[in-house]
């Protein structure tokens, strides 16, 4: 994604930031119906849980595949920040990028990590545990990193709404004046959010629904409870199951959707929009730094 | 999923398999959704094209994430198989697995990555190299888990069939025959198979669509084309881009599917299918080894 001379590319430069924004909302709606299928598991949250870690199950998880990652130099990308340090050096060539953001040290990853054990897993899993901790934790590390990436992209929103010459000269009044509350006021685009959320309840409903082995019709999501975790298959599977578990037999009579309505759009109104537009602030408090 | 037992507890056994196996094929098509975003980069499949390493990017990276997944004991369990050694030790204790399967040492993920490569890319995603090396193989690495993670699924299948009364005996015949070609009839379901190829291409529609922004009607997925490499958004971000690039912008009239009704059904009767299969096949006529 080019912003060099955003300015010059006019409005397109931050429809296109748009678009990829839209984009990811699928991935991350797919990785939380992933995440769905399994329990809470919270044991794989608690550091020292697990003999022979230091850290969480689900931590070391994400900082052995970002060791990976960072092999193949996924960090050396300006839209994408690790969790967890140290990391090992690229074995991979560099590549070199054009200055796409102005210098910066923003990380909300630490923000991010609590709110998705305290906030965001109680609302899309089940409780308990279902000894699939191996899957749930593997779930765990994609959602994060698709989070993590969809809010951090508030940088290059910032840049391109910096750029504009409609309120380019505002913006630097209010950055001058270090004034982050009439900031986040001329950023934020009401009209956007409310399509958004409309735009996530949609998506949860038609990519949250199980597509019936015996029905001819076109599925249409119209069969919705407001909370998925009446629905759970017990879908323990042997990858990581400690003890035999039978599976309930699926109705298949019933189309029940994986993922409630609400709980996609929630998570955005209540986390991921805010903490996108905490990164747009923090980044244009320092644009002339 | 309780494997043990499997003849008393009769046909449920091979239903909560198929649940599993339905379950999968979700995953599966997400996992086809997200890499289809890239170009083929077929770049990332050749060995030694990145200098510093001795297989191709995308193995490299396979086998970084099989590391890290080895530590957390993924392939201790009897549903899980590497691409890539050799790996580390768990650094988890390990978990006590009930005898679900017979012995064997049935592994068909060369075949798998093969097919994989040469014929389910080209046929996912559009052609040319759009320097998403990264994020391609990160999503290749995915695929080929589940893709493998399904076709060894055979396994369970197997068993659940050879346990059940009703063709227990005649099993036993044809495994002492030695003969495949009979095993390999007996234990095909022409109705399963017909009924699954349908049901994934009412998935491939569902989960394919794009959902617009503006539109307040539930999308149907009506607007299908026959071959999705007629739709590119040329989806270029930052995490893997050399030169800068320019969206497209996206027609917010159009809904056009990321995923052909088709491309899903064809992997699976051309490939899934017949290998998942195979795997029956060569578990049986060890079967009473």
């Amino acid at each position: 994604m080019d912003l060099v001379n955003t300015a010059s590319l006019g409005p397109t430069s931050l429809d296109n930031i748009r678009a990829e924004l839209v984009r990811m909302e699928d991935s991350i709606i797919f990785a939380l119906i992933e995440r769905a299928q399994f329990a809470q598991n919270t044991n794989i949250y608690q550091k020292g849980f697990f003999e022979g870690l230091d850290s969480s199950f689900m931590e070391f998880l994400l900082h052995e595949i970002e060791c990976a990652h960072a092999k193949g130099r996924r960090y050396t990308s300006p839209d994408e920040y690790p969790f967890t340090s140290p990391l090992p050096p690229p074995v991979l060539p560099a590549l070199s990028f054009p200055p796409l953001l102005h210098r910066n040290t923003i990380n909300l990853n630490d923000q991010i990590m609590d709110i998705y054990i305290t906030k965001i897993v109680p609302q899309l899993c089940p409780k308990g545990d279902d000894a699939n901790h191996g899957s749930a934790a593997a779930k765990d590390v994609d959602a994060l990193q698709l989070l993590s990436r969809r809010i951090h992209y508030g940088k290059f929103v910032a840049e391109a709404k910096f750029n504009d010459p409609e309120h380019h000269d505002l913006y630097v009044e209010l950055i001058k004046a270090q004034d982050g509350d009439k900031i986040m006021d001329l950023l934020t685009n009401h009209t956007v959010e409310r399509r958004l959320l409309r735009r996530l309840r949609r998506k949860a409903l038609i990519y949250g629904q199980e597509v019936d082995e015996d029905d001819d019709e076109l599925p249409t999501p119209t069969h919705t409870t407001p909370n998925n975790h009446t629905h759970n298959h017990n879908h323990t599977h042997p990858s990581t199951t400690t003890t035999p578990t039978t599976h309930q037999k699926p109705d298949p009579s019933t189309k029940t959707p994986r993922l409630s309505r609400d709980v996609v759009a929630d998570m955005y109104e209540r986390f991921v929009i805010p903490l996108t537009k905490q990164v747009e602030v923090d980044y244009l408090l320092t644009r002339l730094g």
